[in-house]
């Protein structure tokens, strides 16, 4: 019996009394931290395809849905415009599918600090990890490379951006669901607990996002919240989103 | 002066203090209601271009962020996947841009009978009215069309699925933002009043669109949460969002 069948069947003997879920994010310990946030400010998102959500990359309006994609980002984004409505924000969303972080940047310039964010936000790593199992032309970097080019990055960033407040998500991935085999541990764990470290190395507000998908799966099948293992579910990107806001302290 | 750098240079003059936006739904004394969502239940948004906010068409699958589009109908179904997760709900969205109720009639079979919604949430009605302003071609519709036709509609979905339970969305304008002009008033008023009254004799969850606009525009400048008067911006489509889920109880 598929792992879905078998929910439905457990939903079936009892538990759809409990239809309302417990707050996931509560559950998994995360605490608000202290971004803040200040009239006329600009939030950057940044990323690969998990932030990129299909974003419409021919416009460069802040705060346009279409430009922010339909993952994560646009939902956070949603919510940060809602409750933080007096402020007149701006948001923008530079995500790019496939990116590691070298490709991150090569585009830092016009991407990142033109745009001259106070919150900046990073998901990066899951394809420094992934690329390296592809069948053709793998990619040949290390944890080490992820390491060496994240902190690059960041010391780059806070020369040019000495003020940027700091959000770095860790890479994630659910286990057992098509893309992620049994291959990718322990070696995946490496780049999370590299992304914790610089994290804080960096001073920057680390969202564990790893943490909060564990959390998850436990109130609906693993492939409720991603397709793919990668690639969060609609469910998954406002379980993000939550994530996100929460630690932002928003 | 314009009202945004005005509201600007208020923020400047000490409210930036007040960083934190009071409850705009709360404000307006939006309750919550008694809509029931059960596990494997079906939801279904519908209306015209506000619903509609962008949705990939070729796609039907449900709980797709792009067949969602980017409006409050992706919002709103992100939270209610995240917080009912334990359901496995599917949620669908089928508004297309430039609807009226007619149009709505001319495809309900394909687009909402044959889904069988548990839960149906229609927000129809500006373009009723809007469209009788045309320079061309004008909408010869009267708010008694706009009454009789919904009416219609709503009495075929009753009797084709007698347990659907219904939420009717408050057709809403803002004033003095590009679209909406003087011209609109007070002819447009009956058509929110008609959908409030519609809504009753249905036994419809109603969600007070214009009444959260209201509110909202003592928060932010009317740009802020319309480009046009008619669709929203992200910031008023989480606020629509924000509604829609705290008058369906979730």
């Amino acid at each position: 019996m598929s792992s879905r069948r078998k929910f439905i069947q457990n939903l079936a003997l009892g538990t759809t009394l409990a239809v309302s879920l417990p707050e996931i994010v509560t559950a998994a310990g995360i605490k608000r931290t202290s971004i803040n946030i200040n009239a006329n400010d600009v939030i950057l998102f940044q990323g690969d395809s998990i932030t990129d959500a299909g974003r419409d990359k021919s416009k460069d309006d802040a705060n346009d849905p279409r430009t922010l994609g339909t993952g994560y980002a646009f939902i956070a984004a949603s919510q940060v415009l809602l409750k933080k409505a007096p402020l007149n924000l701006r948001i923008f969303n530079k995500g790019i599918s496939g990116n590691k972080v070298y490709q991150l940047a090569e585009r830092w310039d016009k991407d990142c600090l033109k745009i001259k964010p106070n919150v900046l936000s990073i998901l990066i790593g899951v394809n420094d990890y992934w690329h390296t199992l592809a069948k053709e032309n793998a990619y040949s970097g290390t944890v080490e490379t992820y390491k060496r080019d994240l902190k690059d990055l960041l010391t780059r960033t806070k020369k040019d951006l000495p003020n940027v407040q700091l959000v770095i998500g860790e890479p994630f991935a659910v286990k057992d669901v098509r893309a992620v085999t049994d291959e990718w541990y322990p070696a995946f764990d490496a780049y999370r607990l590299a992304a914790k470290d610089i994290a804080k190395d960096f001073n920057a507000v680390f969202v564990p996002y790893q943490q909060i998908f564990d959390e998850a799966i436990k109130h609906a099948p693993a492939n409720y919240w991603t397709g793919d293992g990668v690639h969060p579910s609609l469910a998954g990107a406002a379980l993000m989103a939550e994530a996100w806001l929460k630690v932002v302290g928003i």
